[in-house]
């Protein structure tokens, strides 16, 4: 299955509006229905379910549940996967916090930092570890993701480090881009771009009503 | 101008390396150099700040400064942005200690919650207050863009609410679709999502691992 990244990027909004779905009881729904429901058209629907190897029957539309459970196969979701917090600051804290990640199957195992005032210290159950120590300790836990949290300065050598502790997925909050080896996957969160991103909505907004009047 | 969502979700990280050659006391720079920084050939660099209305001049190169200076102008910082928090959970308060939006111009006015348990509790010097009031405070501390750090659920009701309050720009971290007038902007950050896209990464290629043996 090849996937465009932009059916990659759609497919967790499906499995949540799916989900939501379920949890109001509807059993089946249409290509119109779910287009309305997602803001995409009818014939955008099929050609992504059709993509990622979901199944209707014309005249019936989708079932709910199966679907769901379909699209979670290929996410890769449903079994669990280890994940180490790199950074316990406010971010790398509130990602060990999150209790949805662990329901869906996303355990963090470990927490790591390199101050010592944080080192110790217990956040949501799980103590912070010296990142100093990283390599011997991962050996104990490993983990197959990395939340990456932590200024930009250190994100490509810590990202090196914990590639070689055998971390394959990266999920980086550092306003940096990562160089890695192929089979490593990425996926950049950055905060300060999206702000940004927003900022010139607004500004293009008021210059547009600036141009009107 | 007109930019296509692609270059606009660009800008930023322009706006972050050229920050960044600056610091490294850089003064010019070429299509191709800031191509290899970036990881874009040197025809779309030469596209994108064109398009965003940069200049450099044949041979010379971008001047660095100047070029950093212009995508802030466009892309609305240098000004201030004030802000409320709305939802003083783990994202919401890691939200207001951050100390890189501060930076940026993104002032945070208020924070509001519904937990009677976090009312009147002070984060990063804000003290949270209660939403059932949110109407009454707004006019005193009004806001252009608001974080909405809220269980799904909730989200739409209270993005309608802070629309009627005169906000316009909305930083949507809840697993919902909001759906607001036209003059609204909205910038989603759905984590949950973002991580199940690195777990479905991680399954293809686990899959094309299993496929080649």
């Amino acid at each position: 299955m090849i996937l465009s990244d932009a059916v990659v990027k759609r497919m967790p909004a499906y499995y949540r509006h799916l989900r939501e779905l379920e949890k109001e009881g509807v059993r089946q729904i249409s290509s119109r229905e779910l287009g309305r429901r997602m803001d995409l058209t009818p014939s955008q629907i099929r050609q992504d379910i059709h993509s990622f190897g979901g199944c209707g029957r014309q005249g019936c539309g989708y079932p709910v549940t199966s679907l769901r459970e379909h699209i979670g196969r290929v996410l890769g979701l449903g079994g669990r996967r280890r994940m180490t917090i790199v950074g316990a600051g406010n971010i790398g804290r509130a990602m060990a916090r999150s209790a949805s990640f662990a329901q869906n199957g996303f355990e963090t195992v470990s927490i790591f930092d390199r101050d010592a005032a944080k080192i110790g210290r217990d956040v949501n159950g799980t103590p912070v570890q010296d990142v100093a120590e990283l390599e011997r300790l991962m050996q104990e836990e490993p983990a197959e993701i990395a939340v990456l949290a932590v200024p930009a300065a250190n994100a490509q050598a810590l990202a090196e480090r914990l590639y070689a502790c055998g971390v394959r997925g990266f999920w980086n909050f550092a306003p940096a881009d990562l160089r890695l080896p192929e089979d490593a996957a990425v996926e950049n969160v950055h905060l300060d771009e999206s702000l940004e991103v927003l900022s010139f909505r607004l500004s293009q907004r008021a210059r547009a009503a600036a141009e009107k009047e």
